[in-house]
């Protein structure tokens, strides 16, 4: 890919205020994305997150009064609530550590020293607060990665913090898996009539962004 | 872009371990990366942060200590300190609506209903400490944003939550400015040597990462 084409489509997406609500990712599309999402990186590659698609309409429409009343939740695509995990546990670090030396055709005593990096980092050092805040931090790669992901493919999104956690919890049933929702990502089509289309992109200028050292 | 594509740029980056330290990315490249970066979208478009770059080898090599040694912030072609803001002020949220202002041509005036939603979610919900906490989420989708484009371009990085924020914002200056370190991310090359690049990437099942609503 060329520096101007990269550049040219981190320049073409924008969160999309309107989706056109007849037009829909197709089933490739769409495994390319969820496949994206899953090679996100994490700290330590512990992927303490769920990705929830909810594609119910019913479910959808009683998720958006709890959204700022932002109509994307209904009228996009696909929706993808990303939740995180609300205690990293030693056995989840075990569970990880089992997938690796699957993955990787080694014995899992062979990863003692990065069990003792993970469980030193993680679970001897964090609260289940603080571990749920790291948590946290992680899905927020995960938006990072697909929103730029999804402009290389030309498919639109629209990033929200503006939602009700608790309430997402409860509608999605999230609380009894330990999870919380953390961010909100509908994905589709921009409206033709999306009027946030065309606005110039708000970014301060390098020198007031960067330091050099 | 391709789906296959895509998935291969992903499915090509790693965390590099090893930088070839002869190999330097290029003006016009670093330019795009640093572009991307600043391109980076945020809550609300407030970008409540600072990316340090460090080219001064006497500097990395204070940082190396206070970053568990990892050779990768010394041998890296380009040094990213991603910081934030460790508040986030009314004065800020003005400045910012300033230039969108300018930015668009438009009275700043026509702005006050995204104002009060601004000042109503950070500056009158949250604690300083808490806004701190919403600045470093915003870093993390710098980082999953760079990471992915960076792949597009077949520029290898190196994710870092392993240093020592005290420290880094101490020989960065980073206190005095409002700021502190919160993530790190060396750029560049993989060595021919670093035996990580082939190692198989460990991502649990889609069934394992997805929930179907």
């Amino acid at each position: 890919m060329t520096n101007e084409t990269l550049l040219e489509a981190l320049n073409w997406r924008y969160a999309t205020k309107e989706f056109d609500a007849s037009k829909k990712i197709t089933d490739a599309d769409w495994a390319t994305l969820e496949e994206a999402l899953r090679l996100t990186p994490s700290s330590f590659g512990l992927q303490p997150w769920k990705f929830v698609v909810v594609q119910d309409a019913e479910i959808r429409e009683q998720l958006l009064p709890h959204s700022w009343n932002q109509r994307q939740v209904v009228d996009c695509s696909h929706l993808v609530v990303m939740a995180a995990k609300t205690s990293v546990s030693v056995a989840e670090i075990d569970d990880y550590l089992q997938d690796t030396a699957d993955t990787r055709g080694i014995p899992v005593d062979s990863l003692g020293g990065f069990r003792d990096m993970m469980t030193g980092f993680i679970t001897d050092s964090m609260s289940p607060p603080e571990q749920e805040n790291w948590a946290k931090l992680q899905c927020y790669i995960a938006l990072g990665n697909i929103m730029t992901a999804a402009s290389m493919l030309k498919i639109d999104c629209c990033p929200m913090e503006g939602f009700v956690p608790p309430e997402y919890d409860k509608i999605l049933g999230l609380s009894d898996l330990g999870l919380t929702a953390v961010l909100v990502c509908p994905f589709g089509y921009r409206s033709e009539g999306d009027k946030y289309a065309d606005l110039a992109k708000v970014r301060y200028p390098r020198e007031k962004l960067f330091r050099d050292v």
